[in-house]
């Protein structure tokens, strides 16, 4: 490799890197509807009907830590994790697939509470457990999960169906993940030479519930399609506001303004953030892991979402040229940047 | 965990495991029409068609060694496992996803390498590369392939379908893949001092690329089409034909009989073995990774199988009752046995 260009990852970043990779993905069967580029792939099922497919991998060192993570509430997550991204496509979950990599050190009994928490969130959401495997891994854990829905094909929501002046929805609160994940850190640092630790969660338990056990928002896809709204744009907040932002700016060739004093954050995340002395802004921004959903709808069914009651307006679509924006309180816009890849 | 029972996944093998954490695997969607247990998932499209979903992982260190597997190969393998699965449905594989775990470690252009492997297998086979995503991995490399397929629902074949008296039929030749691995191996081990390594591969070119480069044999489910050949079960030749027997009859509640001189060995296949103080046979039975097809077909097809002129019959159906069996070619009979968990 010595007279080889050699170009590190971080150069490009993960969206970079992805672009760069696939850039030659060709179309070979007429049934490919979407390929690269969004939340899942979308494939023809028939004339009105589609389905969507999505792949994630959680590793263990990087998305998980297993001296704190109970393996049943992984598995929950897991699952939230896989289905988060077909709901962005404004799709119904049905099928699930996971592939693990385990350390032959594992006991089968740690697996079975792993399986058991995929059960619980398969039961809550309505879907089945349809295939994977296990194999050896050298090292950590390593979870595959594949999901599979299904929607109307004209219902299908894309990122890149924003609009200019389209309003900017969130479903939930931001950062409450992120603050939960930095408590659990907080705790294993202080106890990590105590022998029998007990470590504080009082007072933050919902923090720990939603970066342990998040909820995928089915509920809000179930609720647009009751209320006959299909979103212009939507896409998962699993890496963080500000990064899913740029996504739909970039697929929907449009730039956007988020107001600050609009995201909605939950007390106990403003509480410890203040604790811990972090923006909880920032947390929310960068956080991600809280699987909500954003989503665009025309500025003239902003009465009806706001009906919903389940959804913050944090800002709008503007113009690409414009490009995408933060606007604090007191007025001033700081442009938001992608962020790069994750280690 | 000290006072919580500890089993070691040792103890119950792959598919013992695989059968304890998926029991209770629940069916709450009527598109799922069949979930665990076969080569891939299969999800209702519309009336008479439906999709075959499979998903596979690849680890660095457990299988493939990057010391001596060309990435660009790697990326063409990875989409032939993929691909396999979905084939041994006698389905046509449509759509692929690939999800990486990759150390910040790995330059661009490997990964670039990798994926012009991906987009020729993909060409070759007339499939979309339709999505994935590339994440941080704290240790080698990890490679996920989800593969779609999709076939008209009464062409779809099972496991489990085949019946007393069946012709057990054998695409391509065994062992080829098993023993250009070793082949690989000695060269490192021999070389792992010398600066300047020159390993021997002359005459045996043929076994490096059924093991770097395997075909998946979409010729085959092709073939089958045109002559209107459904074959009553099938399954690929991923984990070696000793174990896939073995599938077959737990999926069809039946027994086997193969006969060990009918299975088809490539020349260079024997010359290695032979010069390795390997049992070709041996090879051919546990090797795997051949990714050639195993099917059954009723025994007046005989001579249309043969026809074909790409197929060995090996064997054929017995009842549940008589086990599963190797027959030498001095008659005596030997009992298959299931393979454990692979490390």
């Amino acid at each position: 490799m010595e007279n080889k260009k050699r170009t590190e990852i971080a150069e490009l970043g993960e969206f970079g890197l992805i672009d760069l990779l696939t850039q030659n993905a060709t179309s070979n069967n007429s049934s490919t509807l979407k390929g690269v580029g969004d939340d899942a792939a979308v494939i023809a099922a028939d004339r009105y009907n589609a389905m969507v497919v999505t792949t994630d991998s959680l590793f263990e060192g990087i998305d998980f830590d297993l001296t704190y993570f109970p393996l049943k509430h992984l598995g929950y997550k897991a699952v939230t994790v896989g289905v988060s991204d077909v709901l962005a496509m404004n799709a119904t979950p049905e099928q699930i697939t996971i592939s693990l990599g385990v350390s032959s050190k594992i006991p089968v009994e740690a697996l079975q509470d792993f399986y058991e928490g995929i059960e619980f969130a398969c039961k809550e959401l309505g879907i089945d457990l349809v295939g994977g495997d296990t194999s050896a891994s050298m090292t950590g854990l390593v979870i595959n999960i594949t999901t599979i829905g299904r929607a109307k094909r004209k219902a299908i929501t894309y990122r890149s169906g924003a609009q200019f002046n389209d309003l900017i929805c969130i479903t939930g609160n931001l950062g409450a993940a992120y603050m939960g994940l930095h408590l659990l850190e907080r705790e294993k640092r202080v106890l990590h030479d105590v022998e029998q630790p007990e470590p504080q969660f009082k007072g933050y338990e919902y923090l720990l519930q939603r970066y342990l056990k998040p909820r995928a928002r089915k509920d809000i896809i179930d609720l647009l399609a009751e209320e006959k709204i299909v979103p212009t744009s939507m896409i998962d907040l699993s890496d963080g506001l500000g990064s899913e932002v740029l996504q739909i700016c970039k697929a929907s060739k449009c730039g956007a303004r988020i107001y600050l004093d609009r995201i909605p954050i939950a007390k106990q995340t403003s509480a410890l953030a203040e604790e811990m002395h972090i923006d909880p802004v920032v947390a929310a921004l960068n956080g991600g892991s809280d699987y909500e959903l954003m989503f665009t709808v025309p500025l003239a069914m902003q009465e009806q979402v706001m009906r919903l009651g389940v959804v913050d307006i944090v800002g709008h679509i503007t113009r690409e040229s414009t490009g995408a924006y933060l606007v604090t309180p007191d007025g001033s816009d700081i442009k938001i940047r992608a962020q790069g890849f994750k280690e």
